[in-house]
């Protein structure tokens, strides 16, 4: 699995708050603690105005990498923040994210292309309105994402898929239109990652990290790879130990009794 | 999901002292707590010597009974023992087990037939040597038996068939077979329950409940749809409501959110 750190996005108001007070020691105990409980990249989002954005990216980028090693995901949709930010990364970076939309892809291919960043690919399209409701609108969107990123020679297993996962509070099918989309991603694109985040198909409900851990097992064993997670959630974590030991992929149970007797992250 | 309640087991030492000194109290209080927590059947093994099993399953189930109107799983491997118990069971009861071998069928199908008992189905052949090791094995086990049951006129909704779950730590495989094994008996036998005991899976391990727990939300999803459990595990019951409402099952999330607010088992 390959664990993208969600917790540095300014769209969370006590990281706007970090942000916008220049409170680097904050942001870099969370840096940290990603990193130590084992994150792949750290999701870097300033979520602050166009006007700032770039500035707040860049603080944030400089901020993280002073106390950890671990490669930013720049998390943006703005292209010249992203250049920016790309030239003070000091490893290649994941890029998040493109979606279906032409223009978007124009713009930021190139340079994913240039630098051989990881990208993640929302199955979602500007041009429509709202989010797609089917599996066939999702593998539509991804069939005009995977023509552009071929033509242009990056190759699939750079790519990171977000399927799009629901809410089930208001669709009771969003998790089973999540494994099957998830399956047919994989089957489809057998090179590629698929990711995403866990806590949209909780979202209403109560007891979130019970339903958020439960579908990260299903969705591993449809195919996830990846997930845009806190990486510091034991029980999400030592689920997940379980679920790969579960579907064979833990010779001799090494990893499992490895982590359960050490702790499931590193701390 | 059908739940059966395994404690009142007699291979289980506390049980075994239980039943010797006939700790009537004991036994109820188990009984008891199975049944709150929502069992649909207790399972009742006495797991004494031949000579004196019938008696020690008759004063079990008696026991029981006093207390829990929960129909019983009369649980032995003996013919003469099951069809005494049956005579004194208030509630037609569940049978534990029959299996591939043509003397027990025999011996078996025509009271439980008369009785319109619902059956567990072990998909494994005493004339063989030790436990099936392929799907292959299994199904044409099954197949046998359910030859055997349909001839009878036997419904396949009375029967719950154990696919036979192994130690993933005595073979990387284990969960992979039990998943693949219970598509294969959904697709095969789509009116049959498939049930079975978690334990076996996470033999030999650390944080047995955790693997057990996570291979109940796999397994589910692959088309399980009962099992032999402690119904008491707030953690497993906790673990299955999310499951089904991930999988669809849950209208308006209605199970899942009452469960949450009043708890997801009776006490």
């Amino acid at each position: 699995m390959i664990f993208i750190g969600e917790k540095i996005n300014g769209t969370r108001n006590v990281i706007k708050k970090a942000i916008l007070d220049r409170d680097a020691a904050y942001i870099q105990e969370i840096a940290k603690s990603q990193a130590e409980a084992g994150a792949d990249y750290l999701d870097i989002n300033a979520g602050t105005e166009p006007e700032r954005e770039t500035e707040d990216l860049l603080w944030l980028i400089e901020t993280v990498q002073w106390v950890v090693e671990t490669p930013i995901c720049i998390d943006s949709s703005t292209a010249s923040a992203i250049q920016e930010a790309i030239k003070i990364v000091k490893q290649t970076p994941m890029i998040n994210s493109i979606n279906g939309d032409p223009r978007r892809l124009e713009e930021f291919l190139p340079f994913i292309k240039e630098k051989g960043c990881p990208v993640i690919a929302l199955a979602l399209d500007e041009s429509k309105s709202g989010m797609p409701k089917t599996i066939e609108e999702r593998m539509m969107v991804l069939e005009r994402i995977f023509k552009a990123t071929r033509e242009m020679g990056i190759a699939d297993d750079k790519i990171f898929i977000d399927p799009l996962i629901m809410a089930v509070a208001t669709d009771q099918k969003a998790g089973t239109l999540a494994f099957d989309c998830i399956c047919t991603i994989r089957a489809t694109y057998p090179e590629a990652h698929i990711t995403g985040g866990l806590s949209n198909i909780s979202f209403g409900l109560p007891n979130r990290a019970l339903i958020n851990r439960t579908f990260l097992t299903l969705a591993v064993a449809a195919g996830m790879d990846s997930a845009v997670v806190n990486p510091s959630n034991v029980e999400l974590i030592e689920s997940l130990y379980a679920t790969e030991l579960l579907l064979g992929r833990d010779k001799f149970c090494r990893k499992y009794t490895t982590a359960s007797k050490t702790g499931f992250i590193k701390k």
